[in-house]
């Protein structure tokens, strides 16, 4: 039996990211399938050039046409740290690590950023990028969401992602306008 | 011509880290080769899957004998951060970052691992570990060296990395070690 042509597989070990990415691809007439699949991910400071080798090595090696989804949190007056790190220092040192290294320091501007690589096997990826600008707070608020959530603002906000529904959070999320753009993307290509 | 068996290529951009293994393998009668090819790193907290996913890439794309080599600065008041990604790190925060961090952190022990890994064509990866343990001081110290090498004092010593010449901080480094123990093996299996 032969595939639709409006189906892609997002390759990911997390169920939430994977019902979030088929609700919109859902909007978009297009079917996502979960294929739980550990990416492999390489050292890059580019978050492109880190989806895009994890979507071709999962594209090679299952012979099918694969999202992935790369994220990171990049606080300006930290040279961009903890950039595509954000999971390991994340598990390391916390929100309370990130809030520590910006004692006394004054710009607290930072930026969330997803990249989803989309590759077909034997072809090159192809990468569309989603960004929420912010501040980062003094202290933590909020227990929604996960990771640094309580102590990020996005811009024209009082409350921190955490402090947020879901629902509100996906209006400004980073993840949310990447897997938009491609689905919209996808959509017009077939 | 063919190359005599006991020659290796050391995959590095660090004309430095070339220099110091060629002199170990020399004192154990083996070539080493300077490969100046930049390593393909993945992401983990192992630095034994680092440096072998990058040796056997290397080896399968030049079909050549590689070795390459990966460390990391590992802090236990800060759960082994910055471990794998100290370059990134050091980059970024600088040591002055991790000062800051461990600010009223009780334990102060640290740890620096080199992993030296080799890998023929078609063949799996052996690895080779080189650790000195010791502690972080409470400010920087001495100008030899690079990197978290200032507010690093071996056990058993009162200077840090960088208040020691090359040769003496050599006696105790564990990218010594670890070349060390790679060329005894290398050597004894030709």
């Amino acid at each position: 039996m032969t595939e639709p042509k409006r189906t892609v597989y997002f390759a990911t070990e997390n169920r939430n990211k994977y019902a979030e990415a088929a609700r919109i691809a859902a909007s978009f007439g297009l079917v996502m399938k979960h294929l739980k699949l550990r990416k492999e991910e390489i050292q890059s400071q580019n978050l492109s050039d880190i989806a895009s080798f994890a979507a071709r090595q999962a594209a090679e090696s299952t012979g099918k046409s694969i999202v992935v989804e790369d994220a990171g949190f990049f606080v300006r007056g930290l040279g961009g740290f903890p950039g595509p790190y954000s999971s390991y220092v994340f598990d390391t040192l916390g929100w309370e690590g990130v809030l520590r290294l910006l004692h006394n320091v004054r710009n607290r501007e930072a930026l969330f950023e997803a990249v989803v690589a989309y590759c077909e096997p034997s072809h090159h990826p192809s990468c569309f990028t989603g960004r929420v600008k912010g501040t980062v707070t003094k202290r933590a608020k909020g227990s929604n969401g996960f990771g640094f959530d309580p102590i990020f603002v996005p811009r024209g906000n009082r409350r921190t992602f955490a402090e947020m529904t879901p629902e509100v959070k996906n209006l400004y999320s980073h993840r949310a306008k990447a897997f938009t753009k491609f689905c919209k993307w996808f959509a017009s290509r077939q």
